[in-house]
């Protein structure tokens, strides 16, 4: 935990000491009462906290703030939903590798009993997406959006946008590799990944007709959580983010 | 598992039903007498092999080899010695991305007792290596090396080898971005990482020494495992691997 996050409401409020960033203040950062350590408000300002008190209910803080971080150039995922481990795995560190949203589509060869998870029944979904943004000691963390289906999903993400690079990718059927597609600096972007047996016939006609281009990691076969990564790296480098 | 690896001493004598590979081959890929699935020999050929007979001790098993697989193009890592749930990951993924060496070293920062780890005593640092070629469909394996230090590894590593890129990963000092570095197509590369808190100065001055460039890998501060994965990304794809 690079950086400590905090929602806007947890600000005016005393931090509760079974609170998973309190333990880790006292416990692991040994932060007693004038010390200060870095802190952010999710997908706001990044500043310093102070400790104010200490008492075996809570944390005092007072904050001091920066200015609003500059809005993060856009990287949609849309992935087939995955295994929870998986997807647990994706949500952090496709955070931590820039992000902004992130889609957990139904497709025709994925397993929607994924979805009655309790990594999604919980609120440890959201817990993996501040760990993420903690560790890159960025405040901002994606929109997450998941259940619909991959035509649902396309229909909102490229209804509004028009003219980002859209690339899918498909280990058993692209031609081209990721690593020598063209993008600009700065570009948005949207990465299609499918389940893990891939995608149907059907959704990649849809892909296509969306305007996605198919794109390979090469010969080697790589995990989900792995591919996802290997592409997130090469588009950030890319852009010169990376 | 896409691919079943074998040890050579294997090949001739029936695979316990215990064996984790007897217990996927059952039930999971559900094969049964005269039906086949992929295998290979570790560090060598690829081909498929042939279930003869199932009982409740043993599988026999008849295989059919290709041709040996041609000499990977070398990755050498060189990595601080991790908390040990970090060097398990590392373990199956730089695998599964085609290290060809993996030297696990005491740094300055690190912390020695990782090497007491059960991952280390057991053979479940082996097991990973197993996991990894066999997610990416390759028989090759990384020789692991651990317990030397940085100047032990270095006069190790770079006195059999001289012309090859040498890139030490600094987040903290180094000025160039890694995916700005030129690599030949199939060129041998030599990475280093520090441990998770970075190189001390006599560590970095020893790198000069041996010729290391140092490159970061953007603003985003990422997790050990996720660096050594983007890293080795970036690497493959200016080889012409992804």
């Amino acid at each position: 935990m690079n950086l400590i996050l905090f929602s806007p409401a947890e600000i005016s409020r005393p931090l509760p000491r079974s609170d998973r960033r309190a333990i880790h203040l006292v416990d692991v950062l040994r932060r007693g009462p004038g010390e200060t350590f870095d802190a952010a408000m999710i997908n706001g300002p990044r500043g310093k906290a102070t400790v104010r008190s200490i008492t075996p209910e809570a944390i005092q803080l007072d904050f001091a703030w920066g200015p609003a971080p500059s809005p993060a150039p856009e990287l949609t995922l849309l992935i087939g939903l995955p295994r929870p481990q998986t997807a647990r795995d994706i949500l952090r560190d496709a955070t931590t590798l820039g992000a902004t949203a992130l889609h957990f589509m139904l497709t025709e060869k994925g397993d929607p009993n994924y979805a009655q998870s309790r990594l999604w029944s919980t609120g440890e979904w959201e817990r993996q997406l501040l760990l993420g943004a903690e560790q890159a000691f960025d405040s901002r963390i994606p929109a997450v959006v998941r259940g619909a289906t991959l035509s649902e999903t396309l229909a909102v993400v490229c209804a509004t946008k028009s003219s980002e690079p859209r690339i899918a990718l498909d280990n058993y059927e692209a031609a081209c590799p990721l690593s020598t597609l063209a993008l600009d600096p700065g570009s948005p972007v949207i990465l299609a990944f499918g389940a893990e047996r891939g995608w149907s016939a059907t959704e990649r006609l849809q892909l296509r007709e969306h305007g996605f281009a198919f794109a390979h990691l090469g010969e080697r076969v790589l995990r989900t959580e792995t591919a996802i990564l290997a592409a997130m790296v090469l588009v950030q480098a890319k852009r010169g983010l990376m």
